[in-house]
C-alpha cells in the first residue's frame, strides 16, 4: 500500500504564506500525494507549481463554516476551477442539517456540483456537531446531490475524524463512494485506522511524517 | 454609557440555526444592540425579522480565514449588501501581509470596500497571527483602503481581542476611524476595559449577560 496515494496533503491555516503553500507542493511532487488542499487565493499558486505532474489540486468552497449564501459557494467553485482545482472539498449548511432543512441542504450542494464544471466533489459534513442520525441525513444527502465524496470534518471543529464515523459514513454511501477522514491524523498508524475503517481518502498536515513513519515500518 | 450600543449581538458558528438567529434577532431589539452580526445565509432572515428597528445587520466576508480569493471576497459582500446588510466584516488576507505583499492586501480590501455599496467596512486582521508591527501594517492598509473600522479577531484564532492591541490599534488610526474588539469579552469588566483601550464597538455572544450585568452594577 503507497500510503502517500491516499493522501491529500493539506495547508488550510488563515496565516498560510505563499512559500509556505510553494512548499507544500514540492512536498506533494517529491512523496507524490493525491493531491494539495489549500485555500481557494492558493490555486493559481500550485496550479503553476504542479504544471506536468499529476497531484490534483483541491481547494475549499464556504470553509470552514458552511453557513455563506449557495450562490457564493457556486461562485468559489466555479473560481476555483478555473483557476485549476481538480478537486472542491464545500462545507455543507450544518445549521440548516440540523434544523431539518433537507431540501436546502441538498440544492446547496447541487448547485456546487452544477457549477464545478465535473470537478470531483467532496462534501465536508463536519461530524463533531452532527449526532449520528445526522452523520447518516448528511451522507444520503450527499449521494443524492451528485457529489462523489463525504468528509468528516474542517479541523476547526472541536473534533476531527473518530473511527466509528468513518464506519458509519462507509456502511451508508456504500462501496463505490467516496469517503475522507481527516482532522487528528498524525501517525502513520492513525492513517492505516482510517483506511480500515473504510476512507479512501485522508486530509493531513503530517503527510509527510506519516510517509516517513510508512517506509520506516 | 449604554453598552448595548456598543454591542454587535453577534452569533457565527457554523451550526447556528434558523430558530437561535432569530432568537439573535429578538434579543437584539429587547436590549437595543447597535446590530446583530451574522454568516451571510442568514442575513435575509435578519433583515426580515429586524424590519423598521434601527438595529443594523452586520455579515461576515471571506471569514474566518480570508484566504479566498478577492473576487470572492466581492462577490460575498456585494450580496450581504443586497440581502439587507448594513456592515461587512472582512477578513484581511494574514498570508499575504505576512508576507508583506501590501499592494495585494490593499487591493483586496479596497475590492470588498467598492463592492460593498456605501456599507460600513471592518477590516478583521486577526491579531492572534500578528506581530506588533505586522498589527501597525495592517492598521495603515486598512484606513489606506476605504474601509471605516480595524476589528482584532474572528474568534477562530487562538486568541481574540487583548487591551494592548486595542491601545495600538487605537493610536495608529486615530480618533475618527472605528476600533472594534471581538473574542473573549465574557463580562461587563471585559467590555469597559476594551472601550478604555480605545474600542468603540464590541463583537460579543455574551452581549445578553453583559448589559444584564452592566444594570445590575
Amino acid at each position: 500500500m503507497d500510503i502517500a496515494k491516499y493522501i491529500d496533503h493539506t495547508l488550510v491555516r488563515a496565516d498560510a504564506t505563499p512559500d509556505e503553500i510553494r512548499n507544500l507542493c514540492d512536498e506533494a511532487l517529491e512523496y507524490g500525494f493525491a493531491s494539495v488542499c489549500v485555500n481557494p487565493s492558493f490555486v493559481p499558486l500550485c496550479t503553476k507549481r504542479l504544471l506536468e505532474s499529476d497531484i490534483k489540486i483541491s481547494s475549499v468552497v464556504g470553509f470552514p463554516l458552511g453557513a455563506t449564501t449557495t450562490k457564493i459557494k457556486g461562485a468559489e467553485a466555479a473560481g476555483a476551477v478555473n483557476d485549476g482545482a481538480h478537486e472542491i472539498e464545500m462545507m455543507l449548511h450544518i445549521g440548516l442539517l440540523k434544523a431539518k432543512h433537507y431540501d436546502f441542504v441538498k440544492y446547496d450542494i447541487q448547485h456546487v456540483v452544477e457549477k464545478a464544471d465535473g470537478a470531483l466533489i467532496k462534501v465536508i459534513i463536519e461530524t463533531a456537531f452532527l449526532t449520528t442520525l445526522k452523520i447518516i441525513d448528511a451522507c444520503h444527502i450527499a449521494v443524492q446531490s451528485g457529489a462523489d465524496f463525504v468528509k468528516t470534518s474542517s479541523t476547526y471543529a472541536s473534533a476531527g475524524a473518530k473511527v466509528e464515523d468513518v464506519k458509519l459514513m462507509r456502511e451508508v454511501v456504500g462501496p463505490n463512494f467516496g469517503v475522507k477522514a481527516s482532522g487528528g491524523i498524525k501517525t502513520y498508524a492513525d492513517a492505516v485506522a482510517m483506511i480500515e475503517a473504510g476512507a479512501n481518502r485522508l486530509g493531513c498536515s503530517a503527510g509527510v511524517q506519516i510517509v516517513k513513519e510508512a517506509k520506516g515500518a
